[in-house]
């Protein structure tokens, strides 16, 4: 099944094959990767601050994070030595990587590749190859790292760099020694021209691949950044020409995993003939976000969320997506998949699993993604009346005409595509029994956000009730946690306005990120490509969570297909149909996101 | 026992008795104050913008709450009619009451007469005038009302207004019309001179006040600010020769309330003379501070709080205040009393009984006050081994000395007094078996503050402790009520350090009252006088709560004075004895104003 061993290296003075003295054994990475990343970085960090203090120190620190003394000098390098990856921690600057004539290379030592496949596509441009110019920026990158861009278009390395520079600014364009930093990236980026289904395109870049590696252990990271009917074609001939033979080769995917359970698992299939499940990273970029990766952190190393995380305190969770622009011309691959599939069934789907999951024994990555999927597979059935669909349709406003959904020429003129949906999930466990768990996603609103709400049940026999006609029932207990734009944490509490007699009114007690934490937030394709690079698989989706989130999907969208279920149309702009405003009226929810104090 | 109805007040046409339409019965108050004030002043508000919207309205609010039609014109005042004191809404200026000659009068109107007896001293001039004024400036003294000030030394109205003037300003002298609004504020402020032990001065006094009163319904308000040697005489004087024959009579006294439970209960035996227990308002002005006012909003209209609040969460529960000055020349006074009764056996055990009683049946007066006394009665007897004891000494700073407290010339040389106490105390209920609650109060200190701070317990089952060494036993959960200075409440979390990897730290969920409320906080002197004025007794201490707070303190205090024991030395503007510290870790607690992130 899996193709790893296909000699496509030739063992030229260029290619050193290390297979050998490689830990890698049967799931396709090297044994070092079973540290936690996480606090593999940690320690970083802490030998970070010890080689700052001491650039000169000899101190090394080796796989498995012991610690050494090294004997070779650093010369010729004055800045301090920052957060080595992979646990090496070596003297050799990244030229001698690329020195190609085999000598003074360290064979123990280990180098990533990592391939753009689908470079010249927006999501490359826009999102990848600056987040790991971040990552380079930030020290975050192995030592020794090659990137190649691989598409279909001919274009040279001068060419992809060129393309590549212009969108690198759009990070930390005005940060110290950019210019130079970014320079020296630019050098390790390449770019070769091929088909997505050639297995000797592939063979091409495999052995471009060797010659940088240069003979140390080979890890190889193919990002997929292309449409998914080439999915498996692209992952054929990467792994069958173009995988390591030395150290584990990694695929990162993008959603769309399918339309629906079937078409998912056919998918799943696909890979898996030339991938072990190892091998495959998923990718929801929304479990990258900053706040999404603050969520377990904050239930669970808090005692205060400890007794209120359960149906005895919270009255309902809301889970809100919101976009302020529709599909703008570009609504042709949308319009095949619709908001629900494109939203609902991937990001906030996961986040709800992450919410409302039980403690894990562990957070080691398979801990976490068994409790999400027990979350998944303990979902009632989504029912059709617990679903509205909406599209956006065309408004004037201050003289502007705002283009309807079917305006977009990419977009069929009769077309039934939700670009919005509100659904009402149930999980049906101990933990969870009767709280709704509201979902609203949407296209063309009045906003830009994401975020969760937690709304909390009434103060029972409450006293301000009797003595001063507050409804608290109204000014319920809120916990926000707004994912984007401009992060920020804040618990809505009923508190007196200052002054003689009685008021109360609901105040925040607020964490706004950017007023807390001068440092900016990376980009959630900075983690997950890090986590990848690292072999941190707790971000990723597991095919059996994929399964379960179609398993909860499929149903509802087929049935929504077959009747052709008319969306309810709401202006672009406005707040979405009316009909979501019933659908949490029906379990007794109030939008939290429309209120009058957000 | 009572002495209500002597008939000091004459006949004549100044002064009409019209005792017989007063609804005063028994009680020494009239029923109206049974409407709860809170409710009324919410009312009154929602009637003061009723009537702001409508000057000329002619709505009138009667006693008891309800709403009439009144057929006076509004003539001659421009200014909206804003919240009225007392239920009534009147037309007839403030002049027309001072209107001696008998006409014009409403009979069924009431008034109220404030004699601040002690007139000429600090607390009157920085504290009471001024909360006077301010009550004035916001429109919540009653229409018809007269201050008289009442000492030994000879002066003048005009001498008194003077006097007065020179305070006003610190509280709200930039504001709209405040020269206009104090101008008309003196004019109702009249002196008169006298001894406090002098039925025939009173009666002098009660005399002027009829004068005033003009034939409307008598209310009548005396505090108390003299030493507590002349309060029973004076008591006795103004009960005597100058109470309301026609409406309610109230004396406000301040602390000390005796040394202990002896001379306690005596003082209670010696007012009791003279005051039914519903006309003896105890001042604690720490219970008129916002937050301490907040703490019972917080608690019972958050569900949130809810299953936190008790042994099961709370780890304990810290209480503290602390100066930044010693008694500067000024200790006689406090010599003879000493830290604990100064601060601890009345503002702190009154901060701890509110924040730990059981939920109230409601939340008036009688019912609050009944939950308080049984906190106090639960309490275990405080040992002499949990109570550490300190006093500050001299200290050379900067090429600054600071005095210690016996440099002090109005203490005696070798006076043992504490200027500083910590104690850890018990209550030993089912919701608080085993829970310290530490208190700690000082002079001197480095910092002026007090707070009420909550810490939690720790995190079970630790995930985070695993995987990355964070100690959440030291990052517990705290919410932290900040009383003075600068009111805020915040709650301290554990939150994930943006960024790649994974580093917690606390991070405060944060309500900073300057930020989030622009207008300013009233001094606790005008809540309570106000409530006063209403007959709202809810922050004032009955006399079994009283007798339960000596209860508690009396057997600590005279075993310390019976023994001799020394005080821990502190230096002048340090963090106090270190024995603070000793105690606390002895129940496994940290203070927490003395971490590194407060």
């Amino acid at each position: 099944m899996a193709t790893l061993s296909s000699p496509h290296c030739p063992s030229s003075s260029y290619c050193y094959s290390s297979s050998s003295s490689s830990s890698e054994s049967r799931y396709g990475h090297p044994r070092l990767v079973k540290i936690s990343s996480i606090s593999k970085r940690l320690a970083q960090k802490t030998l970070s601050r010890h080689a700052q203090k001491n650039p000169n120190s000899n101190v090394v620190r080796m796989q498995g994070g012991s610690m050494a003394t090294k004997t070779i000098p650093i010369e010729g390098d004055s800045t301090p030595l920052k957060t080595p990856k992979d646990g090496l921690f070596s003297a050799t600057s990244w030229q001698e990587s690329s020195d190609l004539s085999g000598f003074n290379v360290r064979k123990d030592e280990s180098t990533v590749s990592i391939t753009v496949v689908g470079a010249s596509g927006d999501l490359a441009k826009k999102k990848i190859f600056p987040a790991l110019f971040a990552l380079y920026y930030e020290d975050f990158l192995p030592k020794h790292f090659t990137i190649y861009g691989y598409a279909r278009s001919k274009m040279t390395d001068e060419e992809l760099r060129n393309m590549v520079s212009k969108t690198l600014t759009c990070r930390i364009d005005k940060r110290e020694n950019c210019g130079e930093k970014m320079e020296e990236f630019l050098k390790r980026c390449f770019y070769h021209s091929g088909q997505y289904d050639s297995l000797k395109n592939f063979a091409e870049l495999g052995k471009k691949l060797c010659q940088h590696e240069a003979g140390r252990i080979a890890n190889r990271l193919f990002y997929l950044s292309i449409p998914p009917n080439i999915f498996i074609d692209a992952v054929r001939c990467a792994s069958s020409s173009a995988s390591s033979t030395s150290g584990w080769t990694r695929v990162i995917v993008e959603k769309p995993f399918g339309r629906d359970s079937e078409s998912s698992a056919a998918l799943t299939r696909g890979l898996k003939q030339y991938l072990k499940e190892e091998q495959i990273f998923r990718i929801d970029h929304y479990l990258g976000k900053e706040l999404v990766e603050n969520l377990s952190v904050l239930r669970f190393s808090n005692l205060i969320f400890e007794p209120l995380w359960s149906r005895q305190y919270i009255r309902n969770v809301q889970l809100i997506f919101s976009e302020d622009f529709g599909t703008e011309g570009r609504g042709g691959y949308f319009d095949h998949y619709g908001i629900i599939r494109d939203i609902m069934q991937n990001h906030l789907l996961q986040i709800l699993a992450l919410f409302a999951m039980e403690t894990p024994i562990s957070l080691d990555a398979e801990d976490i993604r068994n409790e999400k999927v027990k979350v998944l597979r303990s979902m009632r059935p989504l029912k059709l009346s617990d679903v509205i669909i909406g599209q956006y349709k065309s408004h004037t406003r201050g003289g502007v005409t705002y283009p309807g959904y079917t305006d977009d020429k990419t977009v069929p003129k009769d077309s039934l595509t939700p670009t919005f949906a509100a659904a009402a999930l149930f999980i049906d466990n101990a933990r969870w029994d009767g709280v709704p768990f509201l979902m609203k996603a949407g296209k063309a609103l009045h906003t830009r956000r994401a975020e969760i709400r937690v709304q909390f049940r009434h103060v029972p026999g409450n006293l301000y009730n009797r003595n001063f006609g507050t409804d608290l029932d109204q000014a319920t207990n809120e916990l926000v946690i707004r994912v984007q734009p401009d992060e920020a944490i804040y618990l809505k509490i009923n508190n007196k306005v200052p002054g003689l007699g009685m008021r109360l009114d609901r105040s925040n007690l607020n964490l706004h990120y950017a007023a807390r934490y001068s440092k900016e937030i990376p980009d959630a394709y900075e983690r997950l490509l890090l986590d990848a690079i690292e072999g941190e698989r707790r971000l990723f989706i597991r095919s059996d969570e994929l399964d379960a989130a179609w398993a909860l999907f499929t149903p509802l969208l087929k049935e929504l297909e077959k009747k052709k279920v008319h969306p309810e149309y709401y202006p672009y702009g406005s707040r979405g149909p009316i009909g979501a405003h019933y659908l949490a009226a029906r379990y007794n929810v109030r939008w939290g996101d429309l209120g009058l104090d957000q």
